[in-house]
């Protein structure tokens, strides 16, 4: 059986494996990404080397964060976490050092892909893919396919307005989902509700020490009695669920999935997000609508890549 | 070759026609709609024996404001404009009458394959379509098929959340698209400008004679220097702008068509709409996003049915 190379670039490691058509994992691993085009090409290089002594490899696919022009396998936006990525043809590079065909996707179309397919989503005919982490990514899947839109920029509900002419988002503009709901926005409004007076120890941290310490800190600090972490999840979540909502109202999902670094199951925040997205839909999905959190993990996103290595193969 | 009756069930008319397979209209008219189930029924069964008389029907397809399961053909939801309806299994009950195949479906659903596949979406791979008028309805149309959702429940965009528990909708919930897009939206905002002092008209109208009036006669009072109209068309463009942008991130479409009872071409509101979702909507999109008007007028709804009938046969 051919088995397909997948990679995860992230902006902290490379997470890679291999795996069969099916997305079974044969193998997986992960290394500390390299910062530079050429430098972290060549990682992903040696990855690849070091996949084929083991077995054969029929196909390369890689997720990797920031906007990508699928047809290409070019890396279109500017990603704050990879230097010297923005407009690279990682496809064509690649290629050119493995000699195998590769394809490129961004990372929240590949965990949306193998959580579908094999993980929370399995089984389902549609799914509606949030990722949360940095940003907010998100992906609509049908009958395992990804709708990639017209011009291949689907996908960028994060920055859909969840207030109008709102809070500042990292992109510039205002309102979005991502600059109320995204492990950043949390972490920058636990600080200023802690700086605003409500009891917290994020009072005397740095944002920037906020931000190191992360998402799921303040999750644990909302659960032992922080009131400026609890008050900023508790808008975090309803300000997720209303987007989520919207989406679902749009889309009739079979089944929304939450994945990223900021989830973890069993979450408290998740159940508060899922009762306030049955309260937010019309009447006519309230019944259906189901929202939980995603199964594979960190694997989500190589697996994925891998899966479209096999589709493109 | 085979032809199809549609019909459109609106509040005040029923519009129905004749046509092929693919949409191309034979012979078209309209009459009074009557209240009452079975009345209704029966002016249904009435305009099919007399399409009949002229050419043989294939099959029948209808359109019906209200929410509807498509796979039985019945009214689910409560419809303001057609007492009686809710509940109704159209297509089993037309069936008996007629003894021909019914289909039915909601309207935005049929004005949204009409104009998708023959109006101003004709080549298109996707429209997201919008229908202003007494409400807001939506559809998305990939490859010239509707997503219907996994429930068959998609397309409820008007009660997706523009501004966080912002203004009553007519669903009983709260910041809605419906309740700052709509006709109805419009004109209670342009007499409540009004009432609060600018200069306008609508200062002596009560808001059940300003809906009478309609919105297309505050389009024209804001053209000719209302300020309570133009202030609150100008909101209306900025509200619906921003759900536009947020459908148009989440799905990529080729085109947004927008329909409905409030549009007009060459409406000077529609260039405001487009101008705003340009600037509203991710970067990724923003060159290739366009708005344009439906191109149907009326006939959107009975021939979309027709079509729909076509497909089932």
């Amino acid at each position: 059986m051919n088995l397909y190379a997948g990679l995860d670039v992230g902006g902290t490691a490379v997470k890679f494996g291999l795996a069969d058509p099916t997305g079974h994992i044969i193998s997986s691993d992960q290394v500390p990404t390299v910062q530079g085009r050429e430098p972290l090409l060549e990682l992903l290089a040696d990855i690849v080397s070091n996949l084929s002594k083991s077995h054969p490899v029929a196909g390369v696919g890689v997720g990797t964060a920031g906007a990508v022009d699928f047809a290409t396998g070019t890396v279109v936006g500017h990603s704050p976490n990879l230097a010297g990525w923005a407009d690279t043809p990682v496809a064509a590079l690649l290629r050119d050092k493995v000699k195998l065909r590769v394809t490129v996707d961004n990372d929240a179309n590949c965990m949306a892909l193998a959580e579908s397919r094999l993980g929370a989503g399995a089984g389902c005919s549609s799914v509606f893919f949030l990722t949360l982490g940095t940003g907010v990514g998100s992906a609509f899947v049908q009958e395992g396919r990804l709708w990639r839109g017209a011009h291949g920029m689907s996908g960028e509900f994060g920055h859909s307005s969840v207030v109008k002419d709102g809070r500042l988002c990292a992109c510039g503009q205002r309102g979005h989902l991502e600059a109320y709901a995204s492990a950043t926005a949390l972490v920058s409004r636990t600080v200023e509700l802690a700086r605003q007076g409500l009891p917290s120890l994020y009072a005397q941290v740095s944002v920037e020490a906020a931000r190191v310490l992360g998402a799921r800190e303040i999750f644990a600090a909302a659960a032992g009695g922080d009131a400026a972490a609890a008050q900023a999840t508790s808008e975090a979540a309803s300000y997720l669920a209303c987007g989520i909502a919207s989406a679902v109202n749009l889309l009739d999902p079979e089944l929304v999935v939450l994945g990223g670094g900021m989830i973890t199951p069993d979450l408290p925040f998740l159940i508060t997000v899922s009762h306030e997205v049955k309260r937010r839909v019309h009447e006519g999905v309230a019944d259906f609508v189901r929202v939980v959190p995603a199964k594979l993990g960190n694997q989500a996103g190589w697996v994925g890549a891998a899966l479209l290595a096999a589709e493109s193969a």
